[in-house]
């Protein structure tokens, strides 16, 4: 019952979980030098912890018990709890050179959910499973997005029954789960996995309700990770990607039982529409915060390469960083807000207010690319036609790259920034972050539907019904 | 030493202002049924104030003294004021029809100003005018906006001296001032003027750096009122500018005399960048504070009207609700957050943060003209091709009305939401606001200067550079 | 069997008409003092068309009986033909102060698409009323848009079954319509109303599907015109509108009885979609053609005003007014192109191709409020704050005028760009030309819709298959 | 004196060029695996002269000699040419999976600036170069943008003065220059070099006007190709970038000699800036009609993965094709009209019309990552998320994936299509296109610029001044 080190997650991912990366199955992910960098990357989350300079915000101590543990696990009774958390997701993302750790924070968000959602025996499963995972420091990956198959059909109809996640059986012991989750983030890395529905169900889906938890070594758990972005990289040219990576997998469950101490949720199908939301809302709000590292880097970059090139006083550049500013600030303000107007439910258990979270989601979401054209202006065409790290380790060559590269800084710092920004906007790295901007935690789409329906709209409404002397005279 | 009646506000503006208005000199403004309309609605102001349901909000209570005054001359100590503050402009513009009333707003915000920036002497003139101004209820305009003559000149340049307001001569009693400001609001029905510089000056240009404050009715001080808008509407037709409605003048100081008392600033060209500023500041909180309701009725019309016409299911119609709702929201967001991150300068007067500020101010300028086509497509073109007033009170055509105009509601409701809408976007109070928009309270590269100026970039500058692995390998 | 004067067009207005205009049955439309302003602005068509200066392009010979007719008759053959109506309608609208006159344009967009759309004995009749406008150089007004009640609701589905405009009896004579149309321009003072169905039709609608001409004088037809922008308007403050004005109707039919030899179609469901959408296909390429004064307008005045005021070097007007140019000379290359690429039916008749005149369309519609804001951007506040004729006729003040709004130029030039500018886009004329550009001939979302209609997917589909290697491989 | 083979072509390369690569310098720029992917996609442009389906417009007949010649080299006339050249150009770069093989356009725009530019002798030479090239059917880099150092001091006053190419002397023979070109596209596969200024030069930068060509193996010239976008790829996961590459390199003239027969300006700053922009005219007509394939792709791949994915009825998808369309369709009409609008010079040389080019060229730019947000919208998370070649091959694996991955069509089709947008917009060559739209062929800035310049203010000016009663009364 202590906090672990990052070494202590590290071995505990040394199991027999069934990782195939790159079309070959893979023993030790820890080892695997490609995935050892996602391992290491997570690993931040445990260091911090440790860290003095970050320990106020990492850790918590139980009032009773006087036991430490991670303050990701510590359910929000008010805005301070949320701004906190909010908090250390932003540092724990900004020292993990923009990307977002997450093997605590979507676990935890899915933790919340259930215990927000699901009652009587399940929610005794959930807090007990949530003090599991607290008592033990463990990292937690969530599973939400099925397959889905042809998306204009219903779960129930498409033509093979596993195109979303199933109660395939149900014995006295447990349930036996068929079907397969996609874009799984940290399943390689994390010590458990949750799984979640993916949306509001109908009285026909009612074998896709479902909800549980399983260690990651469970026999039938298939672990199949993207190779986007596969390939080592050198710190010179990749100062981000070469030591931050996030890892996604085809997570396919082949009749894998859970026992019933660990299922939350089973053949509800009116459970899966308000976990599905609840969910996403806790995790919105995770994303707004560990986003503002990221637009913060827009800022910064666009400043300090404009500087380097002496275009920092030219009206358009200044401009430019003036939206840059805008964009950052507006997110971390709405974020911010979201925490301050918080609401907390009959149980007691806080939750950002949805529809300031979804406004700050869709505000960076929608702004992202527009944001990125812009700091690839500030930047230069050098972002694809510069020099790479075995140019600058032949001692030849970089004579002539600094002779010729020197802009108003010599050419080490311009071309490490230059590089910063070509990982950060153009390449896989970039590519990553902007796909993730348009996808992740949700569409755009489905912000703006959460929009609507969290705005009151009563106030608005009789404003202008007052107004039109409509009600009045 | 009382709270004012709105009676007695009224009262208070039958003096010897010289006001000129279509034409011809006006001695009375609060006669002329035109100029009636301006009054009455800023006279809101102190009917709301003897209004329980808005008192706590709109009076206080000196602690020493016992004496209430209104609350717009309490000087901000801190984000509560602030947040009150801007609570207080947001309601009284709720209640006035979507337009600020201004007579307590600007005043104050330039008292405010004046009290952080100049010193001495000319501080106590500063207090003493701002205790004579709360003692006595009254009501305040700023004249800040110098003509300019050619923009691309400076003062001291123009060919015409009088094209920004200069110190004519210094006397032993006072100064005399010569020249004239333009977009001057709410003068014709306020007690006194403040003047402020409009910019920066330099060694060139110490003439014209000047405050001061005089009360209207002061020989030489002459008001062209704007015609704009000019005419009488129907309250059915015009549901918003037939009770609502702000004057701007051309201030002409033909040689007016100031008493030393009354002078804050004079020949100090050192201040005027600096005063100009700290107004602006403090006025845009209030500008975005008073375009609340503004906003709120784009959402709310937006809505009614969509379900009045049976096209609120439409894919496109919630698109566009939605997108108005994060608009209203995301500026009311901002504004909170700049009272919440308010400073306090070393005389413990509290200001709202600038980037804050500006950034609400920007995004409300920058996306309104969008929100409005938004706005104006969810109602349609009845907007300008509908029927008026004259039709309406004409039984048998209304007959025709109710019958072709009915929709998801019968025609009356319909017509006067649409009447609504039209009134704040398709005719002359829709072009009033909308290019107070653009311009109003500085324009939208204005902010964007202050937002490159206010923003501390140090932490995002050195977040990349340590990315970059610039500084620290 | 000559061009008319636009003396014989005006008289030929004073007939029987049954016209409501602000409460009040008017008998003369040409000599009542507000739609008088709208008979002249309409005549300006056959003004033209014997102005030296523009007969080349009004008129045309008829190779057979050297007969003159207005080429507005002209059927289009070729690019030709649709590029010479093109710039003809921008001449027309160019010389009416940016307002289309439309008692030509949108008769002859009727009369093409009904030659495309009917068979047999109707297109025969359709003919014979094309011949009989053009010998007797008559003009024409549309009435297509019906009132709709709830737009949630079919035709059929409405409570009341007169809100879409049907066949209420069918007689060995001819017909007998009822209902109502809504939006109808220039019926107040053209000759003809051709009345068009507006969306396609079921089974259930047979009806409703229904098309016809009539004289404007006809028994049981009655025109509510709009009062909206009513009132009299100086020519120094409303340069523009104080001469153009484009009047619309709520157009009644109370069992309207139609000779069959009138009668285009009749209870013809199948025959209502393509007729609406033919119909607007011509309506559209006309109006890209009748913006382009108007956003040409935007250019100059932009471009005058910001030299006026002294501000035409600053980055950030620059940068708007390139703006202004692409949106303009995009929306003329577009509409330009359109007719390039027109094509030719199976009868012979040319048609502007759609894709490009619905792109052409759509980019004039959804960047008209940004360049709405550019354009009142450049000009400043002075648009809602300045003076107004009853002041500039006032000796006395005009000297204080001319002296305080000099800037670059003396103030008489610059205060009537000012209110060009203001009626441009801050007024009801301004309020006007927006909701016009949101909504006239069909929303942005029809627009849309058009595009992926006319759209032949095809040939960008096979290339990313074959960039796949999908089919080739 | 005939049309080189692909064959014969590759074998130009192998010569003595001093090209460095990856730290390396590379002796045979054919035969290095990553070089040999960019030397084969350029290959292309003699691959389809031969090919009967593009023989007509990439090859021409020399009217009086009967020899035949890449079409690139016809020096335009008038519309027809230009337009030839662009299809031409649109077809290539079609046919190079939206790669732009570059190796004729943009040598031929340099020498149709040079010979509109520069007269007498030099002219002369010109044509000399020209004919040689043409007669040898050659391949041209063109170097224009230098190196640039402090970019807010102009040539002369950088601290090193070989940061502009520059001139070190002058013998009988020819002159020597040394100095840096940045950016250069395609030197490491063309024959020949040309030089050209990179802007307008002041009579201290005399040194720095020149402009001239080399062959690719000339002593001292020494290109350091990118790294950007190194590694192999496998053509299931890139089924782009596996075979279309262009490089660029930091192109050094060490003390380069050119004898005066290839010098086409020395010393002249009163030529460099008609030359630099001349020569972008030019090349941006070339760029927009390259462009094309690329934003054909864009609704293509968006179309086909929405219908893949069974999305393709959802209303804001529609939204998204229908804005991708009209983007591809717009710059597909101004590129067009450009050319339908061209000019004839006094030489009788033909060139593209400034305005509607640059307008073309700012739509592509300025809606380019707008449109990259659309389609990866469309597309979905397994852009970035999905399995890779190695997975794919690996038969056990592969039944996982198709059982999952399988939506309205099966898993094959859809991989290959997210496969074919993530290599199109999320990963180095959807990095390096976004890069070259913001700034390949001068910026957004630079294409405002000439759009003011170029655009003709008296006709629109004098419109709105006689509208506004300014001239005219």
């Amino acid at each position: 019952m202590v906090l672990r080190t990052a070494e202590q997650y590290i071995e505990g991912l040394r199991d027999d979980r069934v990782v195939y990366y790159r079309g070959r199955r893979i023993r030790d992910v820890t080892t695997e030098p490609e995935l050892r960098i996602a391992v290491l990357h997570a690993a931040l989350d445990y260091r911090l912890a440790r860290d003095p300079q970050h320990r106020d915000l990492a850790v918590v101590q139980d009032a009773e018990t006087g036991d430490e543990y991670s303050s990701y696990y510590r359910l929000p009774r008010g805005s301070e709890d949320l701004l906190n958390r909010s908090r250390l997701i932003e540092v724990t993302t900004a020292e993990g050179a923009t990307l977002v750790t997450l093997i605590r924070e979507i676990g935890t968000d899915a933790l919340f959910a259930l215990q927000r959602v699901v009652s009587g025996e399940a929610l005794e499963r959930v807090q007990a499973f949530h003090d599991h995972c607290k008592g033990r420091d463990l990292s937690l990956a969530v599973a939400q997005t099925d397959v889905k198959g042809d998306r204009s059909l219903s779960p129930s109809a498409q033509p093979d029954p596993d195109l979303y996640l199933r109660v395939a059986k149900e014995t006295r012991e447990g349930i036996v789960v068929r079907g397969a989750k996609v874009h799984t983030s940290v399943s390689v890395n994390s010590d458990e996995l949750i799984v979640l529905p993916t949306r509001a169900m109908g009285p026909d889906d009612v074998d896709f309700a479902v909800s549980f938890a399983v260690p990651m070594a469970t026999e039938g758990l298939n672990l199949y990770a993207s190779s986007y972005s596969a390939g080592s990289r050198d710190r010179f040219e990749f100062p981000l990607s070469s030591k931050a990576k996030m890892l996604e997998t085809l997570t396919v469950f082949n009749d894998v039982f859970v026992p019933w101490e660990r299922v939350f949720v089973c053949r509800q199908p009116e459970l899966a529409g308000p976990l599905a939301l609840t969910f996403v809302e806790y995790h919105r709000f995770t994303a707004v915060s560990y986003k503002l590292p990221l637009v913060d880097a827009f800022v910064g970059a666009a400043s300090e390469i404009a500087e380097m090139n002496g275009i920092a006083r030219a009206g358009h550049i200044r401009d430019k960083i003036a939206h840059l500013i805008a964009y950052a600030e507006t997110v971390r303000a709405l974020t911010e807000m979201a925490a301050y107007r918080c609401r907390v439910d009959e149980r007691g258990i806080a939750y950002p207010d949805p529809m300031t979270t979804n406004i700050a989601k869709m505000t960076f979401a929608s702004q992202y690319h527009a944001s990125l054209a812009a700091l690839q202006d500030c930047a230069g065409g050098l972002l694809v036609t510069g020099p790479g790290d075995e140019d600058w380790d032949n001692g030849d060559i970089r004579q002539v790259l600094e002779k010729y590269f020197r802009a108003k800084v010599p050419a080490e710092p311009r071309l490490k920034m230059m590089h910063l920004i070509s990982d950060l906007t153009a390449r896989d790295f970039g590519g990553y972050h902007a796909v993730l901007a348009v996808h992740a935690e949700g569409s755009i789409e489905a912000e703006k539907l959460q929009i609507l329906r969290s705005y009151e709209d009563g106030r608005t409404r009789s404003y202008v019904r007052r107004l039109a002397g409509i009600d009045t005279e």
